[in-house]
């Protein structure tokens, strides 16, 4: 088994993932999006947030570059929903969504195989020695299940049938 | 990298969902599985046939057993909710969960890493050998996104905060 196949496997997850989310998002419109997911849950806006955040703080994790909007942070993944008044028009959330997105993709394209399995940013040499598996890749699978479980929520929105 | 690495790799993510769906369903009461998700969305006991019904069907795609529920297919995959009116007890439900996930945990404990890399049961061998990453593997990988979609549904049915 190469190691190209099993980078194929991971990066058809997560590019099938965000399709999906894209798709969503394309149909969800700005007032679906200031709804709550399900009563007394987290709204629409604030998960766009949350997975832009989540996506753009990628960049540095996989040691691509810094992160493009490092202010989404505060708002989207250390405060919870509401705790923050003045959110970031929706339409701004969108455009940094998919432009975190495509950024990612062109980094992802740039990868050869064998760099997918070097360290992420959050394990140093000597630990990563030990412990290979916490690898570029490892990242993309686990952002993978995060985007999934986020999209199955945001999928409340949608008119039903 | 080792066949092993990838495969640890994926196998880490389908025990930390499989974990995760484990302790919010023991949180969870059988009169709360008893509710929607979302208004007008699936209920939680419908949510947990299916699981269960999908992960049971994983038996024989994987090429290790024959599915040990099959009944529960046309019930929790074929129909969607309340189309069948005499579901099984939550109580069977929850059992057969567990269940099927400790069958599949032993064939998995039981597979070399290089097996997991052969073809899964929905694909011919000639297509295989085009097609390498339609492996068993994938399959768990293709599965955890899955469990972790529904995951993030059914959290709505407990307590908040």
């Amino acid at each position: 088994m190469s190691n190209e196949i099993f980078v194929k496997m991971a990066l058809d997850g997560w590019y099938s993932q965000v399709k999906s989310a894209d798709t969503l998002l394309n149909k969800l419109s700005d007032e679906q999006l200031m709804q709550e997911v399900s009563p007394g849950r987290n709204r629409g806006i604030y998960l766009l947030g949350h997975l832009a955040a989540v996506h753009d703080m990628m960049l540095p994790l996989l040691r691509f570059e810094e992160s493009m909007y490092p202010a989404l942070r505060s708002v989207f993944i250390d405060s919870p929903d509401r705790a923050v008044a003045d959110l970031p028009p929706i339409s701004e959330l969108r455009a940094h969504w998919t432009t975190v997105n495509e950024k990612l993709s062109a980094h992802f394209a740039s990868l050869s195989p064998d760099e997918w399995f070097t360290r992420h940013a959050s394990i140093s040499q000597e630990d990563f020695e030990k412990e290979p598996h916490r690898n570029r890749l490892n990242v993309v699978l686990v952002r993978t299940i995060h985007l999934s479980s986020h999209r199955g929520q945001l999928a409340f929105l949608a008119a039903k049938g």
